[in-house]
């Protein structure tokens, strides 16, 4: 710092950037923990299935007319379109298409989505550099660890979370760009700038669900990551500090939040691995609700309809998700109300139930229109019960303790694989589909990830 | 909003976002007061000057580097550069050369530096459309107006402020997508995601300042107010009320924020009009120190050094710039002890002292060493003493009540014109830097203002 004091160099926070700025530009595939070498594979899967289920949304079709105005030299593909743009533009879309059906990844504790930032970036640049297979799959369990621990400071206690930010517009910048870093092998200096200069981009907040710009906030985290390592690349300079200084991000965005948190026994305890995959395409606080749900559905005898369900579950899901009247599917995403009715009524809770006639659905909108929702702090954030009474005045009841898909009930290799097939059968041929299975899977033995996948889901 | 009721959209601030967006879609030049209509082609005027006059600042050069990794199609002018990029990098750039030297406009109540974003949007978007240059000026205007109103929104009482906020990268992005939606015919509807988008873009905190991330924060909004236009003329949506709603942004960057003070005589009085030009290229809250030590500079007598120099001001000129030890021009733009070392030295505060070679001069070293800086909260923001004791014992002192280029003590035309001859010398011959001026006074009268005025500004 130089010979001559400046009061306003003080910095008594713990050094938190540098600190992940040097992991970042240090991490080894080696060197991860064999839980997070088999899990950066999985979540690469679960994202790449969410791209390619998503990337006919009105939303992304939209977006892409709107980049295509600006969009830069055909180097990553738009996964889904068979057709490419420069990186920061490929990665803001595939980001969309992984958001689009509200399927993607989410880091519970926080209602973060860290993959999608991350493997966006990453994968959009890999395609424009000779990527092995390990250093993609390290930047993305780095990128994604950074992301959640982050965030785990801003919202966590001794943090007074503010429950207006959407999270992973925040942090998913920064996520971004330690993966970029890696890729684009920084040193701790240069990888300090750009967790700075992805920082200083971190924004959104929850206002902007219920419509297409809902959806965008992750999609901007990714191309702000990657223009953030793209200018630290450049030798474009970021000051010290600039998570945890005064006036930097921890003080912009949450009061209380303490800095050590995101550094505490870095590269022994791994966030990553309490990020969940989801079996259903919505808000992962309904989950436990649609759990119980389809315990439900085959136990109404044939003909009853229910006359009151009742919904008990922790006080985030319905502060996140009472929205008793969906009229779109961007609304029924984050509608409680919604999936309990089609839920119970279908037996089911996939991409179909998240069209626009399912949402139609006469028998589905009567329905929701006699769901009553409770908080109950008691319960954990993947806790429900459901209470159906049925018009004879017999009553259903069902407790979900642990959601399927939850950390302590994590989806099986199959039930993602079921997942990719799924989302992937209007988009890619059955044959493909099941090779990019078996290339994610395999991930950490490509030789050029970037060109190996891309090629194949690229495919209209 | 459909004939079901939904709790989560019971909005009750006042729809401001609608609001602001119907008078944007709705504004003409005619409806404009005169005050405006000359004060628009001034702020054209000193931002091209700022954006010439930083166009080859190495951070520049380093953002030409890392945007030449995604730029699109070459349909902007790089200002000072001689070649063009796509509408959004081509504005990420010339806002990011307007800043560079931190001799760009400033809204003092808010310190918001307003033009950049919006004039590097509008310029930029200008070149691909033939866009009179009345609607120029008017979205110019307006785009400055609904930034401006915001900052008071966020920064003024009631809002508790948060200081650590780089206001001009939070409201920058909304203002900017205003003037592109106005440029672009947008209707209310259009204007209202576009406004929507961009807010949820805003970002920024000034802990990266003393580097090139504090440079690079309003460019950054320049580019997020282009994305957001074009992302909604191309159908993509917002959701309503994004300002004002829970969990919006008024209430994401300030507690107590009333957004009604965003629209208060809203077409009648005009906020832009206390935006005031910089006669030095740096922070603000220093100039009335400035113009002090400028008095008290042919003062001392030959031969005498000062033994010491106390100055009093405004806390917040304590509080953003009390800096005694400036290594870079970066650090010494915000500075209060170094440029009241300079200035009283050489009698000057122009472009020559925030060259290296001035930080490094040893006189200034030793001078800036010997400077006690007080805050006085009696002190208005453009009010300053300085106080020089001389070694004989002699005491010399000013005091300036509003600083040169403040809203109570304007630049003239004059000034102005001098300024943009001083800034574009070393990139544009002399004949062109005049005829600038002229196109920029004469604005209102051009029938297709970006390439009359790109043509002349891109000359190396």
């Amino acid at each position: 710092m130089g010979q001559e004091s400046d009061g306003l160099e003080l910095v008594t926070a713990p050094p938190i950037t540098r600190e992940l700025a040097a992991y970042a530009a240090g991490a080894r595939f080696d060197d991860l923990p064999a839980s997070v070498r088999t899990e950066a594979p999985r979540a690469l899967l679960n994202w790449l299935g969410c791209a390619l289920g998503g990337c006919h949304e009105p939303a992304v079709e939209a977006a892409l007319a709107a980049t295509d105005e600006t969009a830069g030299p055909p180097r990553a593909t738009i996964l889904g379109h068979n057709r490419r743009m420069d990186v920061a533009n490929a990665a803001f879309v595939n980001c969309l298409s992984s958001s689009a059906l509200a399927f993607d990844d989410t880091h519970l504790a926080t209602v973060t989505h860290p993959t999608g930032p991350v493997a966006a970036g990453a994968l959009a640049f890999a395609e424009t550099a000779m990527i092995p297979g390990e250093q993609f799959l390290t930047a993305l369990a780095i990128g994604i660890e950074i992301q959640c621990r982050l965030s785990n400071m801003l919202l966590l206690a001794p943090a007074k979370a503010n429950l207006g930010l959407y999270i992973t517009g925040v942090t998913g910048p920064i996520g971004a760009a330690a993966a970029l870093g890696l890729l684009r092998g920084f040193d701790t200096e240069r990888m300090n700038w750009a967790l700075g200069l992805a920082a200083a981009q971190g924004a959104g907040f929850r206002a902007t669900h219920r419509s297409m710009a809902g959806l965008v906030v992750p999609a901007l985290a990714a191309r702000n990551g990657v223009a953030a390592a793209q200018l630290a690349a450049h030798g474009f300079t970021c000051s010290d500090g600039t998570l945890e200084a005064e006036n930097g991000f921890a003080s912009a965005f949450a009061a209380g939040a303490d800095p050590a948190r995101a550094t505490a026994c870095l590269g022994r305890d791994f966030e990553m691995l309490a990020n969940a995959y989801k079996p259903y395409p919505c808000g992962i606080v309904i989950h436990p609700t649609i759990d119980a749900c389809l315990d439900l559905a085959p136990r109404i005898p044939t003909g009853e309809a229910p006359a009151h369900v009742a919904i008990v579950a922790h006080p985030l899901a319905i502060t996140l998700t009472d929205r008793p009247a969906p009229r779109t599917p961007i609304e029924a995403q984050v509608s409680l109300q919604y999936w309990a009715a089609v839920s119970l009524l279908r037996g089911k809770a996939g991409l179909d139930e998240i069209g626009q006639d399912a949402i139609d659905d006469a028998a589905v909108i009567s329905l929701r229109n006699k769901i009553s929702v409770t908080g109950d702090l008691s319960f954990g954030r993947a806790e429900a019960t459901v209470e159906v009474r049925l018009a004879t005045g017999a009553t259903l009841r069902a407790h979900v303790t642990h959601a399927r898909g939850s950390t302590e009930r994590p989806m099986t290799d199959e039930e993602l694989d079921r997942k990719f097939l799924a989302q992937t059968t209007r988009v890619l041929p059955g044959a493909a589909a099941e090779r990019l299975i078996v290339l994610c899977r395999d991930a950490a033995n490509l030789s050029d990830i970037g060109r190996e996948i891309a090629t194949l889901a690229a495919t209209v």
